[in-house]
């Protein structure tokens, strides 16, 4: 069977076609396999908790591995698994694992996070990480929408059509609005702060989502920021259980998977 | 002779060839010609306050540029630009300027940043905008030498080799390195934030800069920081008036051209 791993992963998703292997081109899991072949030099296969889609990043997925003969640190495996990444992928934590840890049937609860830019000029610097929307956006009217949508429901309104899961229910446990002061300031040349928009993040945690949960959340949330619905629509929106009645997908660049949550081991 | 404009500009750089245009390549230059030719459909030329490097970052670029029938608001021309550039470059202000307005002439200042990330696991969002050096970095050893380089002295030992300029004596306002706490926190599944190494910023303000002169102060500085030379070594750098003397340059992904000054208009 040989020694099991869990590993804590950040990646950039803007170069990649999602996590999951496709033939032909870059995906983030096919970067790990390939690391793991490099030091190993065997056939490692590696499970995520769960696919991001091309374009989505990464602040703590969580994958589990089995390395059958590995008999340095779990450290060691962490510092050559980064000497055989690409910049944008950087693995944070290498932890040994009970011998049947599995990342997504262990996996209690994730966490997400969705940038979003209001107004102001496209920023250079943030194109790959957050979704523009000119605005303005109503923050207390999402803020009421959110947290419509906290607690247990048939999430069935927000899957993407197509999808086919056991059952459409889920529990968020949070899912809020803030509005954040601008990281990347600009300067101009009378010394004055240039008006960069302001930055909005969606955050929400459930103790599991549906294939593009978050981005019609978000797409929703943003449909009652721009008034084109009030709050109350959300209620309406997850009694339907149809997704045709939901707002759009939001885009993917905006999309950070932040933490999944596992039983201490 | 047209309409005279100043522009604001900031880019990320890392997917050019640098400012300047250059046949075959990409260049920051050259797509905001290409705008400005959408837009009038005529050829207009612009001239930055200087050149930046491949890779090379701004924050606040200026540029100087004649249109010769633009009857719009200065504001309509910075919305027209933006909607004809990509992404990653975005005019941030523009501004009707004198008739003789010229961004290279009339430059009175400049002011650039430099962003190390001092040991930790190499960052997947900041290899575009960060030098990772493993460390450590002796913090006060590399103020006391950056405060070596302030005043009027001869750079000559921190201009790249085979460069041609009339003088190489040019005037630091400030030099200053400061630690910062870092932006882009991790997760890991214990909830403990993850070791992500420190931040360090390099920020150098002068009359003029040679070619070259920031990266090679700042992997000058480094040495300094590794202990691999004293605080004192940098003032025989500086009199030494030899390019081989100086530390190695620094990578160009950490720089970015924050301010561009000139007297008010």
């Amino acid at each position: 069977m040989g020694r099991s791993f869990q590993l804590v992963i950040a990646y950039d998703g803007t170069n990649y076609a999602g996590w999951q292997i496709q033939p032909g081109k870059l995906t983030i899991q096919g970067m790990l396999e390939r690391a793991l072949a490099r030091i190993t030099r065997e056939r490692v296969p590696i499970t995520g908790s769960g696919r991001t889609d091309a374009g989505v990043h990464a602040l703590g997925q969580v994958a589990s591995c089995r390395l059958p003969q590995w008999r340095a640190t779990s450290g060691d495996l962490r510092a050559a698994m980064n000497t055989h990444l690409p910049p944008d992928i950087s693995v944070l934590q290498v932890r040994d694992a009970p011998d049947d840890f599995h990342a997504i049937r262990d996996c209690t609860g994730k966490r997400y996070r969705y940038q979003i830019q209001v107004g102001g000029v496209r920023r250079a610097f943030d194109f790959r990480y957050r979704w523009h929307v000119r605005g303005p956006l109503d923050l207390e009217a999402m803020r009421g929408a959110a947290r419509l949508l906290e607690g247990t429901h048939d999430f069935a309104s927000f899957q993407a059509a197509g999808s086919d899961r056991k059952t459409t229910v889920r529990t968020v446990r949070e899912c809020v609005v803030e509005q954040r002061p601008s990281e990347t300031g600009g300067a101009t040349t009378d010394g004055e702060e240039y008006a960069w928009g302001d930055d909005l993040v969606v955050e929400i945690e459930a103790d599991g989502f549906l294939y593009n949960m978050v981005r019609n959340i978000v797409g929703t949330l943003v449909e009652v920021g721009r008034g084109k619905e009030g709050v109350d629509w959300v209620s309406s929106v997850l009694l339907a259980k149809d997704r045709t009645v939901a707002g759009p997908t939001a885009p993917p660049q905006g999309l950070f998977l932040q933490r999944v949550d596992y039983v201490p081991f």
